[in-house]
C-alpha cells in the first residue's frame, strides 16, 4: 500500500471520536498502514496541534477495542496528526489547506495521495468536493479518494442530484460510499461462506430454501438524534442503504472470482431483480410502525411522539418491515421478509435462512412435529452462525428435539472494527465493501413507492408497544411462518441445564 | 406393551452383570417395563433366589448409570427375580424351567409371553434353541422371542448352518440378534437425522459427498479375551457385524415412513449392493494389521504376540481397513472408507462425511487454502454432531479457517444405553435395530473372499506400533484424501484460548 495524506473533516466530531481515531490506531498498530504517516485534521474551531492530539489520545482511551495502549507507539501515532481550522464555505480556507498538505508532503516525503475523509452532516458533501476540485487540493500526482457516508440523498432525485455533483470532482471510482454495515466482520464473511463451503453453496438455492428473514432490531429509541430522525424515518435511516445491502449480500450468486467488479456486478444483479413495487400495492408487501410507551430490558419508556425533540403528532416510521422478490431462477418463489425498528425486544441484527421440509414426506410420522431446518448467522451483538438441525431426543424414546451447531467468533477485543476494515479497504483501494452509486440508486428506485405511498397515505402507520417485536401486520406478512429466534430468551439459554459444546476455530488441514 | 416372562440363559455372566441387569433396572425405573414383572435367572450353578437376588443388586450398585438408587422401588425390582439351575444338555432341565415358569405366569397372573435370552456362548446357542423347542417352552398362547449376541457363526457356510438350526425352534421375526452398535443413541438418530433434516437429506447424495469415513478404534488390547479373539480377530469381532452395520445405517436411502421392515429393506438394499470383492484383488481395497509393542495414553504396552493367551507366532488381524463402493446410483463413485483396531492412538467410533469441493472453482484464489467440508457423527465415547466449514478469520484479513458448529448431547447419565434400548425393543416386538438374517447373510457373503484371501495368504498383515492410527497400508487406501480427525489433539481441544459455544437443546416451535 502507498502512504497518502488522509484528511479528515469534521475531525472534532462525534463519528471521529469515537471510530475513525480508534480505527486508524488499531491499522496503525496492526502495521497496516503505510509509513509516513499523516493525518490532518479539520475543523471550524482554532485548534492547536496539541490540543488536537489530546482529543485524538481521549477518544483512544475512551473508545478503542485494545485496553492497553503502548505508550512508545502512541507517541509516534499522535505524531502525525495535525490540524487546520476550515470553514467548509470558505474557499481561500482550501487554498491554506493545499498549502498545508503540501508541506507535510514535501517535509515527510510522502506520494501526492490524498484521502478525503468527509466526517459531516451531508449538506457539506456538496460545497466541499466542489472546493476540493476548485482549489487544486484534487490535482494531484497520486490518486485521491473521497469518503463519505449516509445519507445519500432523502429520495431518488435528490440522491441523483447529489451524485452528479459530486462527480464533477470525482469519478465513481474514487468515491468510496461507506455503510459500516458492510464492514462488519460477519458481514464480509458472508461472501466466503458461501464460497468457500460446497455444503452451503449446495444448499443456497430456491430449491431448499424457504424463505430468508434479514432482522435489524434495536432497544434504543430515537436518542440524541430527533432533528435527524424525524424527518428521515427507518426507511431512509436504515431500511434503504444497510438492509438492502445485507440483502445484496444475502442473495448475490457466487462469484467464480472475488474480484470487486464482480462482487459490485453481482450485487448490483440482486437490487435490479427485485420485482418493482407498486404505489397502490405497496401496503400488501410493507408494513409501518411507531413506538408506543412500554418496556425494554426492564425499564419504562416513552413513546415515539412524547421523545424530547419530536412533533406531538409525527407520522415518521420508526419500524418497517417489507416483503420482497427477487426475480431471478435462483431465489424464484423465496419470498425475502426484511425488517427493522427501535425500542424492539431484542438488540440483533442476524440473517436468518429457513430451509424447506422434506419433499415427500407424505409418510413422515414424525410431520409437524419439528421446527424446519435454520442457518442463522448473527452480525451482531454477537458473531456466530447456527444451523438448527432436528434430532432424537436421546432421553425421550423417538420424539424428535431441535438442536443448534453453534460457531461462535474469539474475543471482540481481538476482532478489527466494521470501521477497520472499511478505511484499510479504501487506502488500499478496493472497493468491494463500499456502495457504488449503482446500489444506492436502484435502492432509492426500489424505495421510491414506499415513500410517496407513504406521503400519499396509502400505508398507514401501525403502532407498536415499546419492548414488543413490532406492529402485528409486520407478523402478517409472513403468512404461515414465523420470524424466527423471536420467542428466544436470551437468559433462557445460558441456562445450566444446557451443556457447554466448545465451537473450535483453527486453521485450516 | 403386554407383560412377559424374561428367561436369562447366562444369568451369573459377565454380560448379564455389566449390561443386562443395569438395562432391566433403568427400564423398570423408568416404567417401560410391564408389570407384573419376572425374570427367570439360569446358570450351571445352584443359588438360592436371595443369593441371586444380591448378585442382581451388586451388578446394579456397580454398572448402573444412575448412582442414587432408590431402596423401595429396588425391592420391588428385586422381588421379580427368580433362580433356576439349568444344564444347556439336559433336556430334563427345561422340563423343570417349564414348570417353573408356568406357576410364575400362574401366580403372577402373567399372559404366556416369553422372551428368551442368550447371553451365552455361540456355542450353546443351537441346543438352548432346540431344547427349548422340545421342551414344550417355545409353545406358548401368547409370543415367544429369541435374544442372541454375535458371533452368528464365523464365515458365511457355518452362519447359515447356525441359522438352519435356529429356525427350526424360532421364526426369523421371533429372533432377535442384538448389534449393540444398533443401540447406541447416535446411531438410533442416524436415521432420523437424515429423515427429519431437509438440509441434510439434501446434502446425502454422491453429487456432494467425496467419501465416507466410519471408523471404530479403540485403545485396549486384547485383554481378558485371548483365547477368544485369536480364533477371531478384528475382521469377524467387529468388521463383519458392526462395522457393516454402521455402514448400512449410513447409507440407506431415507425410507418415506419408518416402519421396521421398511428400515431393513433399505439396510438390505445397501449391504446387497456392495460391489463384491474379488479373493485375487483383495489386496488392493483391504488392509490386515497386527500391533506390535508401543505406548498407548502414555503408558508402554506389549505387542500382541506377547500378550498372555496368544500363539507367538499368531498371524490374527487386530486392525482391519477396507475400500467399499456400493452400487447404487446415490453412491455412484464415493468410496467408503472403513477401520476398527485394537491400541489405536485414539478410542473413537465416529463417521465422517466428506464433501466435495466447489465445482467451478477454477478461479478459486481460495483454492488449497481450506480443508473440506465435513459432517462428523461422533458415536462414542463422546455423541456429537460437528459441521466443518470454512470462515474468513476475522484477525487475519481474508484468510480462511475452518469452524466446527458442534452440537454434543446432554450429561450420559440421563441417556439410556445400548441395551435399555435394544431390549425394550425386543420387548415391544420392534426389530427395527437388530440385525436381521438377510443382512447377517449378506455381510458374511461379502466378507467371504477376505477371509479366504488371508487363510491363502494373499493378504499379508502389517505391523503397527500400538498407539498409532494404524499400519500405513491404511492411509494409503484413501489414495489423496485423509483419515479425518486423527490428528485432532483433544487436550489441544479444550485449551483456553478456545471460545466456549452454547449447544442448545430444547423442543421444537
Amino acid at each position: 500500500m502507498e502512504a497518502s495524506t488522509f484528511v479528515l473533516f469534521g475531525a472534532t466530531g462525534d463519528l471521529a471520536k469515537r471510530k475513525i481515531y480508534p480505527a486508524l490506531y488499531n491499522l496503525y498498530v496492526d502495521g497496516k498502514f503505510s509509513t509516513p504517516f499523516s493525518v490532518i485534521g479539520l475543523g471550524r474551531r482554532e485548534l492547536s496541534n496539541e490540543t488536537f492530539r489530546a482529543q485524538v489520545l481521549q477518544s483512544l482511551h475512551s473508545f478503542s477495542r485494545r485496553a492497553a495502549l503502548d505508550s512508545l507507539q502512541l507517541q509516534a501515532f499522535l505524531q502525525g496528526f495535525e490540524y487546520s481550522v476550515l470553514d467548509v464555505g470558505h474557499p481561500e480556507d482550501y487554498t491554506k489547506l493545499l498549502k498545508h498538505v503540501r508541506e507535510r508532503e514535501a517535509l515527510l516525503g510522502l506520494p501526492e495521495n490524498r484521502m478525503f475523509y468527509l466526517s459531516v452532516g451531508p449538506e457539506f458533501f456538496e460545497p466541499i468536493a466542489a472546493n476540493i476540485q476548485a482549489s487544486g487540493l484534487g490535482d494531484t500526482l497520486g490518486w485521491k479518494r473521497l469518503i463519505i457516508e449516509k445519507p445519500f440523498g432523502r429520495d431518488l432525485k435528490s440522491a441523483r442530484a447529489l451524485n452528479t455533483s459530486l462527480t464533477e470532482a470525482f469519478k465513481e471510482e474514487e468515491i468510496f460510499r461507506i455503510d459500516h454495515y458492510l464492514g462488519k466482520p460477519m458481514v464480509q464473511n458472508l461472501e466466503v461462506l458461501k464460497y468457500s463451503n460446497p455444503v452451503l453453496r449446495a444448499l443456497w438455492q430456491n430449491r431448499y430454501i424457504a424463505n430468508v428473514q434479514i432482522t435489524a432490531s434495536e432497544t434504543v429509541g430515537v436518542e440524541e438524534r430527533a432533528g435527524y430522525y424525524d424527518k428521515s424515518g427507518a426507511l431512509r435511516d436504515m431500511f434503504q442503504n444497510h438492509m438492502l445491502q445485507l440483502l445484496m449480500m444475502t442473495a448475490m450468486q457466487l462469484p467464480k472470482g472475488s474480484t470487486p467488479e464482480e462482487v459490485r456486478s453481482k450485487k448490483k444483479h440482486v437490487v435490479k431483480s427485485l420485482r418493482p413495487l407498486i404505489k397502490e400495492d405497496v401496503a400488501l408487501n410493507v408494513v409501518r410502525g411507531q413506538y408506543t410507551p412500554g418496556e425494554v430490558e426492564g425499564r419504562a419508556v416513552a413513546g415515539y411522539t412524547s421523545e424530547p425533540g419530536i412533533d406531538r403528532s409525527s407520522q415518521t416510521e420508526t419500524f418497517i418491515a417489507a416483503r420482497l422478490w427477487i426475480d431471478d431462477p435462483l431465489w424464484n418463489e423465496v419470498p425475502i421478509y426484511i425488517r427493522t425498528g427501535k425500542r424492539m425486544k431484542q438488540k440483533s441484527t442476524r440473517i436468518v435462512i429457513e430451509f424447506k421440509e422434506p419433499f415427500n414426506d407424505s409418510h413422515n410420522k414424525n410431520k409437524g412435529d419439528h421446527t424446519p431446518n435454520l442457518l442463522i448467522i448473527e452480525i451482531s451483538p454477537d458473531e456466530a452462525i447456527t444451523l438448527q438441525l432436528n434430532t432424537k431426543d436421546p432421553q425421550q424414546h423417538g420424539e424428535l428435539t431441535s438442536v443448534h451447531a453453534n460457531y461462535q467468533s474469539g474475543s471482540s477485543s481481538d476482532v478489527p472494527e466494521a470501521y477497520e476494515n472499511l478505511i484499510f479497504d479504501a487506502l488500499r483501494g478496493d472497493a468491494t465493501f463500499f456502495a457504488h452509486w449503482d446500489e444506492v440508486e436502484l435502492s432509492w428506485q426500489w424505495v421510491q413507492p414506499i415513500l410517496e405511498a407513504s406521503e400519499e397515505g396509502l400505508l398507514p402507520l401501525q403502532a407498536y408497544r415499546s419492548g414488543s417485536h413490532g406492529p402485528d401486520g409486520s407478523a402478517a406478512l409472513l403468512g404461515g411462518t414465523e420470524w424466527w429466534l423471536d420467542s428466544e430468551d436470551k437468559t433462557n439459554e445460558a441456562a445450566p441445564s444446557v451443556p457447554d459444546a466448545p465451537a473450535i476455530i483453527r486453521t485450516g488441514a
